[in-house]
């Protein structure tokens, strides 16, 4: 079997850690990053920085032409992003309906065409509560989906979703990268970082960051506009 | 619920007979078709003209992008089109890698973003043997998974995924084509149409189509190049 594994990797904390950690342990890391026409922008600058820091090859692909399928989110339309506690109603507008399952599958067809062996992705259990997508049981229905997918995977060389993160919390998260010396000022988690890369502090994505670095008690490296 | 559909429609005969079912079955119908770079680009003209014809709006998405991920089938680089029959070692370069897993995950997500119930998607019994993800175990894994997916699927609201042609043979799907007033001069199937639109009437697609006319005791109403 060879050496080589997919990374989805957003240029967040959570995807910065399993990349961190794949290419730790010593696989040949391919990351993979989307534009998917998120506002949040400075994501893909910073995943392009954060690869090249960690030694390996950023690659970048556009899928915005899928927003004529799939509009409708305040992540990459015009609607206005909504600010505070991810509560129902108002984060509802964040879900791209079915992100997830497009980018895992391009993500397995791709490690399928580089003879990677697995696809390393960062869901969390933080993501859980309004993304179902993230959940254990659904990463579990897509393996089984994904065995049957392709001849090769019949024959018992699937494709491997492999989620490190998913039972872990944003604190978790933060302890363990720490410890294994991340740099999390390499990631932005802003869903409307500026020009400048500064993060806004009011979004929700934000909110869970500092909540984060503060119940694990470690500084908060990130740049915010306002003051916390 | 609301009656409308997405119906996966490549332009070829198959998804062509499952468009036209859910039009006359009275769905509103979401036509969605998929430009991948396939070198047959004859058959995304072909679908937009059948689409016409049927009295529904085309949809064409331009997914060239994710060849930077899957690249190496004859049906999209520059690896010369196999002849012949679909014995594993010629065709093998036909397989996009994980093409349908991608395929039906963005046709969920246009269901999703749309309210449309259902996703029609033409796999027939003809494709199981080289192409897995066409296989009702796979089709039905693909269904749980799709019930995880999202918020709605969970409370009971999922994408149907529905597969009409799955049990049946090509020269079934041209019979019942054929009885339900199907003009199949309007499909094109050969991988390698010319610029006017005429079959190669050599590459394995087009085999099994005149096999299929042939079987079942039908006109061929294609115009091929060679004279057969």
């Amino acid at each position: 079997m060879g050496n080589k594994v997919v990374v989805v990797f957003s240029g967040g904390m959570d995807s910065y850690t399993v990349l961190h950690k794949a290419a730790r342990e010593g696989f040949e890391v391919l990351p993979l990053t989307f534009n998917y026409g998120q506002k949040h922008n400075k994501e893909i600058e910073y995943a392009e920085h954060a690869c090249i820091a960690l030694g390996v090859v950023p690659k970048v692909v556009d899928i915005t032409a899928i927003n004529q399928l799939i509009a409708g989110s305040s992540l990459t339309s015009d609607i206005e992003m909504p600010e505070g506690h991810y509560a129902d109603d108002n984060m509802k507008s964040t879900v791209v309906p079915n992100r997830n399952m497009i980018l895992l599958s391009l993500a397995v067809g791709y490690a399928v065409s580089s003879d990677a062996h697995k696809v390393f992705y960062g869901a969390h259990s933080g993501d859980h509560e309004i993304y179902p997508d993230c959940r254990p049981e659904y990463i579990a229905s897509f393996q089984k989906m994904a065995n049957l997918a392709t001849k090769s995977a019949i024959e018992g060389k699937s494709i491997k979703i492999h989620t490190p993160l998913i039972s872990l919390s944003k604190s978790e998260i933060i302890c363990i990268g720490e410890r294994s010396g991340i740099d999390y000022s390499l990631t932005v988690s802003c869903y409307q970082a500026n020009k400048d890369g500064l993060a806004c502090g009011k979004c929700d994505s934000c909110r869970l960051r500092r909540e984060g670095f503060k119940s694990s008690n470690i500084k908060d490296p990130t740049q915010y506009v306002i003051s916390i």
